[in-house]
């Protein structure tokens, strides 16, 4: 593609995504500038998506775009920052069909329009291999306030938004759509869990409930149990969880009755980009109330303990054994 | 890889290099948070290597790091941006040799040391496909003070910084060793060339010189002529050369001699990270000393014109044909 063939590109299917930010040149510059508000600083994030481990190759474009900017947003939301920007670097296995790049900017333009951000910048290339969407993303938060993820006190209330394992179930219908019949899915939850594989949903409005009242807050790429091991680490601190009080996306409390074992699977699996918070107990009441208000659900699941490790107890009060979970990014063969 | 092993990972390897930056949060976050100085604006840019594309999968992993990060400093310095901060995320066919990361990092080292900026923040995954490193950089500018790559005007010199060639000699050398006899090379010249290809130099020494005087500015990376062209097609002008103005890299002038056509594709070839702008004629001289100042050489190579499109003129006055110019990222087959 010549030089004017790529500014073609550029211009017809990304320009439009960047309009209303002066900074961002029309994407016409290699270089974007941006400030935060007086007495504002940003918080920052690169998490790229790749075919083969986040997506497959002949999912929707518009899907595409909306994980590759979801995923990263969901890491400013559980910060507490407001999403302003996203610079992206897309690296493609050939020049994709107009058709296909339609969809795929259709899809950012429908992600960014849910979140409140725009493309400011980035960068796009041909190479052999899989296609790869690495995003970058600004969120504002008033100066020395990104909700941190390290903290966690002893007797802190252990809170969960949304709901979890919906991404999980969709992935294994994706990979095995028999499986809705037997586990006996109704419809919509068959639906709704193949939605939440495809489209996460950040959980943006609960940004004043974490800036006000939480202590750490991370959200939940890797699995339930694997990320809030990793917050309470830094802490030298561990958690207890019940099982009962976790909430569940439709579907997955149907193969929970009917498998235990691959029910928590499910639940711990990752992907559901839910918000993990720990909250000191006085502000518990109104961390809920705010969250409320912003139009979030929020779960206190369990709470955090001295003793080292994370744990899980069914209504009777004894430990379920867990095996290695979550999912980890080195455990491509 | 357990959530242990890749903190082990990170905490061995990258942690390191955030040090002294509180917003880092020492690599434990998801997340970093950053603010420019009071009155200030970041300049922000994404450019992915990849292996294959801008390096070899056998490239000394300390050079891989440092023109991972070079070529994304490149854009600030040719924005008048003082390097401050970048995110990596790194991906990889398989979980890398301990020696491997060791060297990548002193690399990463080296580079941020010589650039002045620090890793904050970044994410590490494996799959299938080449290696690539997709780094985000943050630079700061006095607020709407970036430099931008629009506003050439008629009459305005063209200045370039540094020399040209050096990086597609290296390139041509690194393909075919046995070139560097053939065109009679001097070891110096041809050691000179390999390691322009390696270890672009960023031009951080103009950012004073830019910020003041430069109408335009940008950086070389797809050749001198299809930038350049970029450039002044933003404010539809054109751009006269004069081919004995161009400051050459280290043995592109034995090659030039010898074969004039291959030298004027080795001078246009792109990959030489140099920084091209314009600059009004009444400021040209206190531009030339400030960049003198800087440290950093740059040559007027010729200027604006109304007619669209770039030319190049030999001592005699006689345009040179052009082929098709410049690398184009799309080109990949």
């Amino acid at each position: 593609m010549s030089a004017r063939a790529e500014e073609r590109f550029i211009a017809s299917y990304l320009a439009s995504l960047a309009e209303g930010f002066p900074g961002a040149f029309g994407l016409t510059d290699d270089c974007a500038e941006i400030a935060p508000l007086p007495g504002h600083a940003f918080v920052v994030k690169t998490d790229p998506v790749v075919e083969g481990v986040h997506f497959f190759a002949d999912d929707a474009p518009e899907d595409l775009a909306w994980k590759a900017l979801a995923v990263n947003v969901s890491d400013l939301a559980a910060k507490g920052a407001r999403p302003v920007a996203y610079l992206m670097a897309l690296t493609l296995p050939a020049q994709p069909e107009p058709k296909w790049m339609e969809r795929f900017a259709a899809g950012l333009r429908q992600a960014q329009d849910a979140f409140g951000c725009v493309l400011i910048g980035g960068d796009t290339d041909c190479r052999p291999g899989p296609l790869s969407i690495a995003i970058s993303v600004f969120g504002e938060v008033p100066a020395g306030r990104m909700v941190p993820r390290g903290g966690a006190v002893i007797g802190d209330h252990i809170y969960v938004s949304g709901a979890l394992g919906g991404a999980a179930l969709g992935l294994q219908l994706r990979l095995d759509p028999g499986r809705a019949a037997a586990w006996r899915l109704a419809d919509g939850d068959r639906n709704q869990a193949l939605q939440r594989y495809l489209r996460p949903e950040p959980k943006i409005g609960l940004r004043s409930s974490l800036q006000t009242y939480a202590r750490t807050s991370m959200d939940i790429s890797d699995g339930l149990l694997k990320d809030l091991d990793r917050m309470c680490r830094l802490t030298d601190v561990g958690a207890n969880l019940e099982l009962a009080a976790l909430p569940l996306a439709g579907g997955v409390g149907a193969v929970l009755a009917a498998d235990q074992s691959l029910g928590v699977q499910l639940i711990t699996a990752g992907d559901d980009y839910e918000v993990l918070a720990t909250v000191p107990p006085e502000s518990a009441a109104n961390f809920e109330l705010t969250a409320r208000r912003g139009g979030v659900s929020v779960r206190r699941i369990g709470h955090v303990v001295a003793d080292a490790g994370t744990r899980l107890f069914d209504q009777s009060g004894t430990q379920i054994k867990l095996g290695p979970t979550g999912y980890d990014h080195f455990d491509v063969k």
